[in-house]
């Protein structure tokens, strides 16, 4: 994909070929581009752009690129291209904008438009409420199906989608959800009610985003019904959206698990200033946690002076605990975050971890003991084999069992990431080593 | 969510009651339940279901638990079963099945259902050839908004989706995409191809699976169309098989992350035996590739017993080695994986990643010169505050630079994970450290 020059044009200030190759580039690929760019050239390659691409362009970006986008273009074009977003798509932008500049906007939009907006900002930042659409068509159980179609040319053009269609009783409340397919094969005087399927998939405003998300991917929804604490219905959660909202979750997923906070812009756009502020709380806190494997060393500083040879080991041995935890962490981790174990498992895990941690453990002591035994001799050998056996099968069972326990006190179980369980389980392995040498080495 | 009955309640072989309880619970639990039960239990909760009951849960289920499901039913209704299976969802399932069983049931579909099926597997298992769907239902440029409607009328009921309906030449080829939404609200005289759009997504059969889910996400596509050479549709990627493409390899790149080879089952159901054989090789090789810490330690080891406090700070120097190193693959392989950095983008992200390293070794340094100097003397203040930035650079860099290079080379960028990148910075963050401490120490 030769897409490097729009880079270079911009850079080069270069304006007649810049616009001539923005109009000929697919939407995708102008705003993956962009978000590649910084603030003051974002700004100058979207000057550029048609009014109706300009929108197409600014649909497909990250919020923090939109940010950057409003900030360098004049009053009348930053209120065209916020209008004219979706609801639920203007609540993310506003998250990212100064409050001033919200409030700004929200007196220039349309009553209509400020009213929907106004109620989805009112939900919790992370609740699906804040990411449904209340752009839906709904129809009464009592409709024929003649006139709900009617009805859909309506209203249609403007609602979100209409391919999913929630079926209210007299109060509001949701009963059941039919599709414009089921309308288009139906005999026109059925009654939606009797079309409908009742068997219906829904959740509250306050679930959390993930949640809804993952149900419309589970489920293979195109819109998931969002309904009030009484069942009536206030929005919907549209496929595109849960496809967002899961891809920014495993990001932050991601990010987490490689021991540092989520970044929220592209990794391009993040300065290296940022980058360090992302990593280096993380690094700072490990650090800290690791000063205990120096207390634990100075500790057993006399049995080192004895036996130098005893420091030789000290990497192989705290690198094999931290990966055998970090193995089991991922896996546990993962599989919580699909739904595939709970709290409730823990027991089940933790015996099933400890069988595995023993199998590896037993696997690299057979590796490692002949080896260590023709250098060192059969002493050092034995020291190694026990070592290796149960520093794997602790640092399995605490891998498995953190995230898990994290959960349970409310902390995000992504968090307890291979930095984390290698630090943890450094320390304790040390202090199995030590003990192990003194013991056979008869020290 | 109290659901933890089922399992007991197949333990226990209660059927009056299961069958009770199986009836009254949502599809997508009765899924997840089954999931977390061994082969025989799969299939005794299974037969009792009804028919059409039966079929909603064994299409919600993995490819790997509808493979015990069939193992543990008679032969008719195993064939109603896979019959009914959209012929996609077909391919998976029988890319688990051995292949006699593959053939016997293949036999036994009808022409149409074979025909269909034995195309969708002809193509590489990660194309997005084999996810698509080849029932979908295409319109002709030239035809009416009426026509078309009767049309879809008329074979919409088994398309898998007509939400997306794609609109061909006279040869076959792709030359635009419409909607039902936009059918619905036109005119019933207007012609297709003035109602289409032009400027349509798609990809060819050969195109990997990922990209093209992607695509679906990124574009909030319901159905992308898939083309041959000759730009002929031959099927369609519907927005709820990208999103379990999605689900896939991301639950493959977390289990590369953390240092183990995925499991395709779900997590509980795979023995404590096949957990250690996912991630046995992979501690092998990292205790092989960690044996060279060994030989460095080794080398220093006069350095060693003149001075043994230095082996206290060895944990400490080589977790924040690993964890920096960890933190900057973390973000690459991310970016890397949503397509926001490529190859070319090297030379700006090692620069990046190298001020990104020396910011966050100078802020260690910083934290770590004080307290080491009020215990071991302004000397070892100075070695540890040398080493850390200098440790800290470089496993940044190489952190960075390696998932990079590893798609260079056409390795998963994903293999380059957190236990990699320790095992490979422990060695030379031990060569700087010795040789940090011998200049400054004067050794």
């Amino acid at each position: 994909m030769d897409t490097a020059p729009i880079e270079e044009l911009v850079r080069e200030g270069d304006v007649t070929a810049l616009t001539a190759r923005l109009a000929d580039t697919p939407v995708l690929t102008v705003a993956e581009e962009l978000s590649r760019l910084d603030g003051s050239e974002t700004a100058v390659a979207f000057r550029v752009l048609s009014r109706d691409r300009a929108l197409e362009v600014f649909e497909a970006l990250d919020p923090s690129d939109q940010q950057q986008v409003l900030d360098g273009l004049r009053d009348d074009r930053v209120l065209h291209l916020v209008e004219n977003l979706d609801p639920d798509d203007r609540v993310r932008l506003f998250d990212e904008l100064p409050a001033k500049v919200v409030t700004l906007l929200l007196e220039q939009l349309s009553p209509a438009e400020r009213r929907m907006t106004g109620l989805l900002m009112g939900y919790p930042e992370d609740s699906v409420g804040r990411h449904m659409s209340p752009e839906y068509v709904s129809l009464r159980a009592s409709l024929t199906v003649e006139d709900a179609l009617a009805r859909i040319r309506r209203e249609g053009v403007d609602a979100e989608t209409i391919y999913a269609l929630p079926v209210l009783d007299d109060h509001r409340r949701l009963i059941g959800v039919t599709g414009l397919r089921s309308l288009i094969v139906a005999d026109p005087a059925t009654r939606i009610g009797d079309l409908m399927t009742t068997d219906v998939h829904m959740v509250t405003t306050d679930t959390d985003r993930e949640d809804a998300a993952r149900l419309v991917r589970e489920a293979g929804l195109i819109a998931l019904p969002v309904v009030d604490s009484e069942q009536r219905l206030v929005g919907v959660l549209t496929v595109d959206d849960a496809m967002e909202i899961l891809e920014v979750e495993e990001t932050e997923d991601f990010a987490l698990h490689g021991g540092h906070a989520p970044l929220n812009k592209p990794y391009l756009a993040v300065s290296a200033f940022g980058l360090a502020r992302a990593r280096g709380v993380w690094l700072l806190v490990l650090i800290i946690a690791a000063a205990l494997t120096v207390n634990v060393l100075q500790f057993f500083e006399d049995t080192l002076e004895q036996v130098v040879t005893l420091a030789l080991f000290i990497p192989l041995l705290i690198d094999t605990g931290g990966n055998s935890g970090a193995q089991a962490s991922t896996a546990v981790i993962r599989a919580m975050a699909v739904g595939e174990v709970r709290l409730a498992d823990l027991p089940r895990i933790v015996w099933r971890e400890a069988r595995v941690g023993v199998l590896l453990g037993a696997m690299l002591a057979v590796a490692v003991f002949i080896p260590v035994t023709l250098i060192w001799g059969a002493d050092f050998g034995f020291v190694m084999a026990i070592t290796l056996v149960t520093i794997c099968t602790w640092a399995t069972i605490a891998g498995a069992a953190l995230p898990l326990l994290a959960k349970r006190i409310g902390i995000d179980p992504a968090v307890v990431s291979a930095p984390v369980i290698t630090t943890l389980v450094d320390a304790t392995g040390l202090v199995i080593y030590f003990l192990v040498a003194i013991t056979i080495l008869g020290l």
